[in-house]
């Protein structure tokens, strides 16, 4: 990179993940802001008045997106961003990774909110691991995670009424899970992976996702470049998952093929202008919890009478 | 499988590839015919009274096609099936096949079309593709012969009056494809997978893909254990396409998760369910050859001028 020049004049620090362009740092994150500033206006994510609630692990996803999201926030006022951050109770990965949450929050004068499993479900994510596998039950900590940490993050984000609550998948996440989707034949969450808010339900605060067209790549630049200290581990659960072996599979691609990542996005979105979605003006309660599910019992209350 | 029993008490010679069932010779082609006849009432691919012209190779698949084809029509005796093989001119490799072709037809007492892309082109493809590489396009061999072949057999199918054009895509095919275009976001190709017959022209043969949903390794046993002579050499072009690849990385894929070729076709079918199509009644006609073509100069047209 030393002998390339930005096309400011400045020495270039980064090259473009799917362009030949090379960038300085204060150039790369323009780029970066006006995508994301972009991909925000596309799928009409926010409006100049939402209290965004922004979900914060201390990885470099995540303090990325609360760094962009504050500096492209400050041209609205009347915009409100707080932090939360789920402890799931996983000894000895999670601890780290709040420390750094909390510490980046107060710098950045956030308003952090901390919640945990062993708080909000009376166990911690290790204790369930542990118990599903003594009872012999073939469930994947990464799918009784996922089911536990989405209620939870919705439950804070309503608590503090919040309009929206943005989580940082980017897109490389994303093309992960359409392509995990269309191969475990679920449509129904395919369907709902759209990048747009969709209000459906008073109880559940519309989810989005500002660094859906970020490779991840250009992230992990953009903390180190940034000096953001992150969280740099990866969950001691997740070799077990299915994303993990599609991650690995799309990288592969990818190098071979450039390109096929931001090319599923598009897929993605192509085909969504053509379904016909039958909105559901209100989703029915569950009869243990009473929060709004799809089945009764919640998906939490199944997974938590079946273990505990 | 010396010890394994049929159902029916026989030695069991097959075991299915999603099933556990293990089945003699008689039994896996009554369950391969129900299966096929299952696909073809499902997707309306059929009527009694059709003329089915089968795109013939002389490979395992479009023999084993036509092999059950010819059983399956015999409840229906005001149908009619007739063979149609294109030589699209590879030396030492398809005339072979159309040997192992003609004389099955021949057996069966099945008309059988022969015609080629010299005839009708006035080049063959080793033609074609050693002028895209001399001329330094970036052409694949694949993509050439495809446009051609779908000419081709649209062509002869219309002039033999074929109320549909039966080819032998098996599941495997299938779910290459759907992930093929997911992968390009071809949203268009993708959405003209569909199994059911679309009638959009007069002047367009309805294709219909009776194997969809039968397993290649089934379909590679089946034309072992009926006796019949195939032409098992992979086209020497091959190797250059993005299927292969995709192929192998599908088939790795199906051997750690069991199930993942159906489960891509479900998929196919559930979004397929919620898409609204915009059918068109009419396509516009090729300036310079006069067949219909959603460009203009169709993409045979286009090819040929390209490269002649």
């Amino acid at each position: 990179m030393n002998d390339r020049k930005c096309k400011c004049g400045r020495p270039a620090v980064v090259k473009l993940t799917y362009s030949n362009e090379t960038l300085c740092f204060k150039c790369f994150r323009r780029s970066l802001i006006k995508r994301v500033k972009k991909t925000i206006s596309k799928y009409s994510m926010l409006s100049p008045f939402d209290r965004i609630c922004v979900a914060l692990s201390g990885g470099k996803d995540s303090l990325t997106l609360l760094d962009l999201l504050i500096l492209i926030e400050k041209d609205y006022p009347d915009s409100e961003i707080i932090a939360v951050t789920v402890d799931e109770g996983i000894e000895g990965y999670r601890d780290k990774s709040i420390k750094i949450a909390s510490t980046f929050c107060k710098k950045m004068e956030i308003e952090h909110i901390i919640v945990s499993f062993k708080g909000e479900f009376g166990y911690t994510l290790d204790e369930l691991v542990s118990k599903a596998r003594k009872m012999g039950f073939p469930l994947q900590p990464c799918s009784i995670c996922g089911v536990l940490r989405r209620r939870l993050i919705n439950v804070v984000g309503r608590n503090v009424n919040a309009d929206k609550i943005a989580t940082a998948h980017n897109m490389d996440d994303e093309a992960q899970s359409i392509l995990m989707n269309i191969l475990r034949s679920d449509v129904e969450r395919f369907i709902r992976l759209s990048p747009s808010p969709i209000k459906v339900d008073p109880r559940l605060v519309p989810r989005i996702k500002p660094l859906r067209n970020i490779p991840e790549r250009e992230i992990a630049i953009y903390a180190y470049l940034r000096g953001l200290e992150i969280h740099d581990v990866n969950c001691p659960y997740a070799q077990y998952s299915f994303r993990i072996k599609l991650r690995r599979l799309l990288n592969e691609f990818d190098t071979q093929y450039p390109g096929i990542k931001p090319s599923i996005l598009r897929f993605y979105d192509k085909i969504m202008a053509k379904v016909k979605i039958q909105r559901t003006t209100a989703i029915p309660s569950c009869s243990i919890c009473g929060e709004p599910a799809a089945s009764d019992p919640c998906k939490v209350c199944q997974l938590l009478s079946s273990l505990i």
